[in-house]
């Protein structure tokens, strides 16, 4: 630890409590790492804020001794977003976590950032309200909003982006601004409130998220719809998604990971290709949604379609789905845990999905394929030693392939997850020019390049 | 016209058809104003590109001689955002309105900006498609995306900045960017999409949008909604969006309004407080909406309720709300149109038109009152004599009161039209510190502070 990090945490010390202010080796390691193969970096303290006050304080003080400060939520992230490369703070916001106000009438819910969405949708159920952004870890809400998470229910309710209407945030000199209101649409100033979700940390600290709710729906069915090939099953949601039904979540899931659900979550379900799909409605309208559906599946070879309308078997079927990643890391002791995630135009799916199984086959690497399909979005899980440099360099070469595939479709290399240090290789050929602008943002916004600096976009601007 | 512009239009002859570089008074006067009552202000030259590379080009000549530049649609702005008052170049994008490409399976449609949303949806209804985003005028998607717009459909669509999947992008250097990719969704890179729509031509010129298009639903019912008072009809509103039916269209139009609607559209509609709904869906689900939808009304005193299900009677009955603003300026010769547009959450909503509607009775205004109430959003349509000092001292206080009420209540001075001039001296109030956040990012994309300069924020730092 050099002299100028001592000094500021003498200075953390007269604005916050010592205890909150930690160099514990256990603490300090719990924040060098995500959930992701990136190799851990330790910070050099780990302060806990308990107010947007004392997170405006400590940003003065890191950015007056030029100190980096990443945020970090719950560490689920699967990109290194939270892993301190350049040492300094890690701003752990597991002590701000109060629900701020619900608005139940307004289907609005103000929260700070360190509530996690389990424990968030705990409270709404009272008020007969969910929130419906999902992805696989109980993150943070803030962890949330700083990769625009989404999930199996954003092909209905949409991403983080569009559930997001307001946010209290802390700039990298202390200032606090928000960037929304509470009014549905607004064309009022630039928008800031899209370009601070997704932003990973490198422009300001979300101190309070004000979210857009949903009433629980009136009727719901899901179902498990098997098939004889991957191929069919994701034809089958292209033309479920073109007949203009309108879907709540419909997930794809390949047999391998089947057998891993299987294993996790002591179901039974067939090894096949299926489809885990939901309905949200009123009682006659989701009848006749649902009796589409099933004529849709016909012509896709659907060997099985078994409905799910107890809430208990629902709940079964959707936790199964969720667990997914972490039944993959508990069915793979002492491996690590590698997603790619690329996002395509609904018709770039089906072959996207074919070129990886290809690929996973002639890399001879055993993957599972999953996948937010309504939205174009799917994941390779990989259980990798990143330890070993011929697994390595086998598994950095599917990825490549897959985002290379997906690059050149129109797609993106990363539909949920986030840029973190995992993607950042592709920024210039994803964005071109454009992500010139995002560096001179990131500069402007923050000069002196503290905030999570070399994470997403560099602070200093590249050579294009 | 000074030297620099004289020396420029030379250097712009040598890129650009001579006849596309226009000094003659009618284009000039043509392009002074919109179609607000702010005060006409004469650009130098009209400039009509017809490629992104001649956009580029312009870009490059105007910075090198640093000319102020306005991206001109087709004027129907209502905040002065086209009113060239620092003079210069009006960019004309009239030939610039080809459909690039329908990727009809993907719902995706990528169109040059001087296209209108009825040409667009005219060609779109050959593949069973629309673009749901329908400002009152048939303005320009470069127009409609430079300011955000939204619509009657916006409660279930979603407005622009949820519609444009991806922009080209010239800025103010003449270099050229795309501001996102055609999937659905993406936590690749700062979020420039949601950054650049809604900038009204200061951070860049728009040279191809590419939108999210839906399939033309299976089912369509409207319905005309008579209420006793203006308060019922509110009400009514909240209820049915509370009860969480998935309502496509929900419109008030107060009696000063049905009567300029009768008059203009030879419509015979009964004159009170009504509203125009619209379902979309499927025949059975729709069905069970309706039936609830009635009920609730019923618990509001609606006093008559007529469905129209024909596709003729419907157009009629949404063209009549469309020509409403054009109702009110035929029906007013001589005067000029100025209409407020704050956005509230749903639970302020009644409050808010009950105080606008008294406010106009203090101050003896004959003003009409319209909304897009499924979003918070309403507008008081008033037609006035700019240059009656006494009328115009009277408006401004109607709506220096309409947006303080909606600011107190966490909304927006402006749901849909825009800043350009008129809502400026709101944005410090409305935005606090972030204002500087927005002005450092104008001031770093623009630093010649070219592009539409002076219009929604400024391009010179304020000390806040």
């Amino acid at each position: 630890m050099n002299t100028a990090i001592h000094g500021m945490i003498e200075e953390l010390k007269e604005r916050i409590d010592a205890d909150r202010i930690s160099t514990n080796e256990t603490v300090i390691e719990q924040h060098s790492k995500d959930e992701s193969y990136h190799t851990p970096s330790n910070p050099d303290v780990v302060v806990f804020p308990k107010t947007t006050k004392e997170v405006s304080e400590i940003m003065k003080i890191a950015n007056q001794y030029e100190v980096p400060v990443v945020p970090f939520g719950l560490g689920s992230s699967l990109e290194g977003h939270v892993i301190p490369y350049d040492h300094g703070i890690s701003m752990d916001f597991s002590l701000m976590k109060q629900i701020v106000e619900i608005r139940e009438k307004d289907f609005l819910v103000t929260v700070q950032p360190g509530i996690t969405r389990e424990e968030l949708n705990a409270e709404l159920k009272k008020y007969g309200l969910f929130f419906p952004v999902d992805p696989g870890a109980n993150a943070t809400i803030g962890g949330m909003a700083a990769t625009n998470a989404s999930g199996t229910m954003s092909v209905k309710y949409g991403i983080m982006r569009d559930n997001v209407r307001d946010m209290e945030v802390v700039l990298a000199d202390g200032s606090i601004i928000h960037t929304g209101s509470l009014a549905a649409k607004s064309s009022s100033g630039l928008h800031l409130n899209g370009l601070f979700i997704g932003s990973e940390g490198t422009l300001g600290c979300f101190t309070e998220i004000t979210l857009r709710v949903y009433g629980i729906p009136e009727h719901i069915t899901a179902a498990r719809a098997c098939f004889e090939t991957i191929d069919d099953a994701v034809e089958a949601v292209v033309a479920i998604l073109q007949a203009g039904i309108p879907i709540a979540r419909i997930e794809l899931v390949d047999e391998p990971s089947i057998e891993q659900v299987n294993k996790h979550s002591k179901t039974n379900y067939p090894v096949k290709p299926t489809l885990f799909l939901e309905f949200h409605g009123n009682e006659q309208g989701l009848k006749q949604d649902v009796s589409f559906m099933r004529e849709i599946v016909q012509d896709f070879q659907c060997s099985e379609i078994h409905f799910e309308t107890e809430t208990a078997e629902r709940n079964k079927l959707w936790d199964a789905r969720h667990n997914l990643a972490y039944a993959y890391i508990h069915g793979h002791p002492g491996r690590k845990l590698m997603v790619t995630d690329v996002c395509l135009p609904i018709t770039e799916l089906a072959g996207a999905i074919r070129h990886a199984r290809e690929a996973l086959t002639r890399l001879d690497l055993p993957g599972g394929i999953v996948g937010h399909v309504g939205d174009g979005n799917y994941h390779v899980l990989l259980m990798i030693k990143p330890d070993d440099p011929v697994e390595m360099e086998k598994t950095n070469q599917l990825n490549e392939e897959i985002v290379q595939y997906a690059l050149k479709r129109g797609g993106t290399c990363t539909g949920e997850h986030g840029v973190g240090i995992g993607k950042q290789k592709y920024q210039k050929q994803e964005h071109g020019d454009a992500l010139q602008v995002m560096e001179k943002i990131k500069q402007v916004l923050d000069p002196k390049n503290i905030l999570n600096p070399n994470k997403l976009v560099s602070g200093t601007l590249q050579d294009l």
